[in-house]
């Protein structure tokens, strides 16, 4: 029996409900597989915050540290909410937690379920053969520039009057770019073979810089993988345009933010897409979509795409590619069978196959 | 009679084919109207690094100082396109310009014509209605802030080593934001009432700062506009999810340069949406779309967008609101009677009624 350990960070609002659908999950998985996954349990955001005063606490950061891999559910919340600059913030676990442990790479899926295509906003003859992958720069970029801001600026104000103003910082090195084109070219290989890089380069110095070096990687050591340049305007309109068109998409990190949540949109089932972020190191794995507060605690909550973060964890972080496509195998059948949970519901699913978040997982299991 | 000096910038690609048809519908307009108006042609773009080796030579911002409006087609193309980060580029004649006059404010208004409502990837049911205004801050942010390179910069390479290194700055001030927040409620008013704003206030400081003065502008001096903020990839999001709901959008440039284009794009026909760009003096208008460098020459763009354009500048710059009416009238029967270019026709349209870039000019004319 091999054993992995696994760091469990719930979060807050929907998380502790969705993130035991992901362990009843992985259990069943070891179960067939002859694999033990041992869980340590602690807080990021709202929760850590309320119960330590920190976002992101020390305890947090060495039991991912300590794990094979860290499965997180979702922060944030009204709660937490402030216009206190100096108040901590759910969110500061999430970017602390990726800058402390290195995950410069995150890959946001973008696929469509057979049984939710109707659910998207686009029409059916568009969305068909959506499968692309988007590599964000995660741990550089605007998100960790030098930022600050000044009171009281002579000018700043109306009329030449003191006022306040603000900077933020959109810095990259070369080796932040070449490391994350590397995996973007990587993943393409084991896919379509198409890397579509996406800048600003008729405006920024830093999208200059990462469209040359992009292109000094690819024709190094990548000269099989397809090469293409895409404006970030021009991009925002093509996933509308022709999103089936796209392979692997890498971008830097504010860029990645909306292109991918854009992305996600297209599929109309935010409820159904995974992200994994991943390093030199131990890997992080969570649902794309947020915490939900609305409808924490109610137990109709969708577990699939933490589910399906489970699927991205065995497959990146410990090589169990054969268990990950059983989860994807029994998401699909259950979905086929139209099992729904209330966000993915549409007028045509009959009221008995609505279920709640630990039925949906229990569907999952039995499937597997 | 009244006269107004109109600066004319064809630009390149089908620039100067669509201008033609501009001043065909002004001067159409201009003797129903009793108004003259009188233009005097300048370089931008590609066409004036050709002739003079800038981008934007002085005569041109001079040209555009003395006049009532100015009035562009479009800039750039692959004759132009460079790695030399010294060399002129045609976008620096588009932002130079932007800058001098002090074109803070761009108005995108995204709407549907009826005729159209096809052309859209989304669904009939979610495009019906769509009619928004987004309104970009346009001459701050990262694309005025400092921006540098660094060469051979210790640990800026793969290992350690050496390598290169850039950043750019995002940077407001509270007059920045303040002038453009009252530019969205000012317009909010003649429209529906409400506006959203758009920021990443849980990461960026400049964010934080421009929500504050956002809902400080509102509170002090437009209580009755109802104001929501929407973070940026969440409005990446809601766009698709549900476009009929925007009024006003007011954001940040980079933001704006993304968000515009994905709305536009919404409508499926960017060959039929137009921009304005005010400031405190002379303002400047164009189509939103680009200078289609593959079809220049050939008498088939489409110059609607361009027209649309010159509908805006009556309304904003000469005060002639029914002028201004009129040719979107003109433009929506044309539509109506099944008139389309090629970028607009679809399976349906009869071969007879594709028509080219003059013809479909003189559609426009006849139905004023
Ligand atoms: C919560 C927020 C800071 C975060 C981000 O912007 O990276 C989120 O939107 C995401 O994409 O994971
Ligand atoms: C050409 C480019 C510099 C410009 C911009 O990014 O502002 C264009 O995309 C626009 O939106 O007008």
């Amino acid at each position: 029996t091999t054993t992995y350990k696994i760091c469990l960070l719930p979060g807050d609002g929907i998380g502790p409900e969705i993130i035991a659908e992901g362990v009843k999950v992985l259990n069943a998985v070891g179960a067939e597989y002859d694999t033990a996954f041992e869980y340590a349990d602690a807080l990021i955001g709202g929760a850590a915050i309320d119960e330590t005063g920190e976002p992101l606490p020390a305890a947090t950061l060495d039991a991912a540290r300590a794990s094979g891999a860290v499965l997180l559910a979702a922060v944030g919340g009204p709660k937490w909410d402030t216009t206190d600059p100096n108040a901590p913030r759910p969110e500061q676990g999430l970017l602390g937690i990726r800058k402390e442990l290195g995950l410069y790479t995150n890959l946001r899926p973008v696929q469509i379920f057979n049984a939710l295509a109707d659910a998207s906003t686009l029409r059916p003859e568009i969305v068909d053969g959506v499968d692309m992958m988007i590599v964000r720069e995660l741990t550089g970029g605007l998100y960790f520039g030098r930022r600050e801001r000044f009171y009281d600026e002579p000018a700043a104000g109306v009329d030449g009057a003191p006022g306040q103003r603000a900077y933020d910082t959109l810095e990259y090195s070369e080796y932040e770019i070449e490391r994350i084109a590397r995996q973007a070219f990587e993943i393409a290989r084991k896919r379509r073979g198409k890397v579509t890089s996406v800048d600003k380069a008729n405006v920024l110095e830093t999208s200059r810089l990462w469209r040359e070096i992009v292109h000094r990687v690819h024709d190094e050591a990548y000269a099989d993988v397809e090469l293409e340049d895409l404006l970030v305007d021009n991009t925002a309109m093509q996933l509308i345009n022709r999103p089936a068109d796209f392979d692997v998409v890498v971008t830097e990190n504010m860029f990645g933010d909306i292109l991918s949540d854009e992305a996600a949109q297209i599929t109309g089932s935010l409820g159904m897409l995974a992200s994994a972020s991943l390093g030199d190191g131990v890997a992080l794995y969570e649902p794309s979509h947020g915490s939900a507060p609305d409808i924490a605690g109610r137990g109709i909550a969708n577990p699939l795409a933490q589910i399906l973060s489970v699927e991205m964890m065995l497959r990146y972080s410990f090589d169990m590619a054969d268990a990950a496509d059983d989860i994807r195998r029994a998401v699909t059948e259950v979905l086929d069978e139209g099992w729904r949970t209330g966000d993915i519901k549409d007028a045509e699913t009959p009221v008995d196959h609505v279920v709640g978040t630990e039925r949906m997982g229990d569907l999952v299991v039995a499937h597997l």
